[in-house]
């Protein structure tokens, strides 16, 4: 099998998905970009990548699996980069936590090419990021849920399900509406609040001995509130409506 | 040394409290005593405790130590109850969450034996309540926080330090708003909103499926909301003006 993975986006997801796709021996080579040029030659000297491409659409152009492993605000003008240099038969998958915008956004950006676009949502992740601490074992037992368009040719589906199979991953297929409101309930939320919550406490008086009294539950309930604040902005943000109701 | 302990409420906190003051041979005798009977047998057949005590009043008359490990509410009833038998070298003291209500409490209940009462918090439990779950380790490297009242003698603020040190707890003194103030910021509130959360989640259509996709930020934020309700109802309704602000 000589299949080429693309990653846009050499981070925790991006990076953990080529080292489990070349663990499973499903991919053979592994091409990436990103804009951070510290990153991508970080993955490329960790043996992450196999080599780099110098622009998006170079990257595309050259691989049969492209998936956009960006922040969910950096979705849309990846897609939009990719558009014209997509190959036929490359498909296409994001991984970001949200899903009805960025449908909305690869309808627009991609046109009838959308039809190659998987999105996907591997539920995992942790709060360490960046490519060093990409495993390959990252997605092994957990949840990857796929939100195919009503219609989409299942096709296009089986392939990226095989994938995230590939990984140890179990995969399941939601709406794009459901999956958005299961995660605003089970993640988002949890998160604006535990985020919320940290906000408040740091902003008291910094003479109070609160923390130094904290036990084992704060330690949890709080844990999540030390994830990367841009990233979930960008996931609060995109996810509004759900998460306001 | 021949010192016994008198432990009212042979729960979790007042097990292992007795467990850990045994093993660490700071007392050689240990009286419980219980509403709930069979709370009671069981920490006798456990050997949690030696013997048994009958009454409340009889329980604090034989002892030189007596701890009071109801739920907070129960608190101000108990210290009615042992008040006139308390002999006058007996120190007694709590084990709750909140500090300000109790100490009005026992100024109520033990008149000028207040002197005797040494408000005490051990930041330590589990989710696992009873006396069947409690360990002699329970306290160590724990904090625990006394709240001595105001020019209070302190030959029994040095007599409850030392007995908690046996656990192997950390010990440190605040005053009462000090730490009720603290708690509300790094344990009540997250209480709270745990327990709100799961509330509002619990509430929602029962055939949506967010509880599949729930990852292990959300088993972490939530660990909390599995605490006793009617023990948090307690610590939050006694604690609501720190909470509130």
């Amino acid at each position: 099998m000589a299949i080429a993975l693309g990653v846009m986006g050499c981070g925790l997801i991006g990076g953990s998905l080529a080292k489990a796709l070349r663990h499973a021996q499903v991919v053979n080579r592994v091409v990436g970009f990103d804009t951070r040029s510290s990153a991508l030659q970080e993955a490329l000297a960790l043996g992450v990548i196999d080599q780099t491409a110098d622009t998006a659409q170079a990257l595309a152009s050259g691989v049969d699996v492209l998936v956009l492993a960006v922040p969910v605000a950096a979705t849309a003008p990846c897609l939009a980069q990719v558009a014209h240099a997509l190959p036929p038969q490359t498909l296409v998958m994001d991984v970001g936590s949200t899903k009805v915008q960025v449908m909305a956004d690869a309808q627009r950006a991609l046109g009838t090419r959308v039809a190659q676009f998987v999105p996907a949502h591997p539920i995992a992740g942790k709060e360490l990021s960046g490519v060093a601490h990409a495993q390959a074992d990252l997605f092994s037992g957990r949840r990857v849920v796929l939100t195919p368009a009503p219609g989409q040719d299942p096709q296009w589906v089986q392939r990226a399900s095989a994938l995230w199979q590939a990984t140890g991953a179990q995969v399941s297929t939601l709406s794009a509406h459901e999956h958005d409101e299961a995660m605003a309930a089970v993640s988002h939320l949890p998160h604006l609040l535990a985020f919320a919550y940290m906000r408040a406490l740091t902003a008291q008086d910094p003479n109070a001995p609160p923390l130094a009294l904290a036990g084992s539950g704060f330690r949890d309930f709080t844990r999540i509130a030390a994830a990367d604040a841009h990233v979930w902005r960008d996931i609060l943000m995109s996810n509004r409506h759900a998460l306001l109701q």
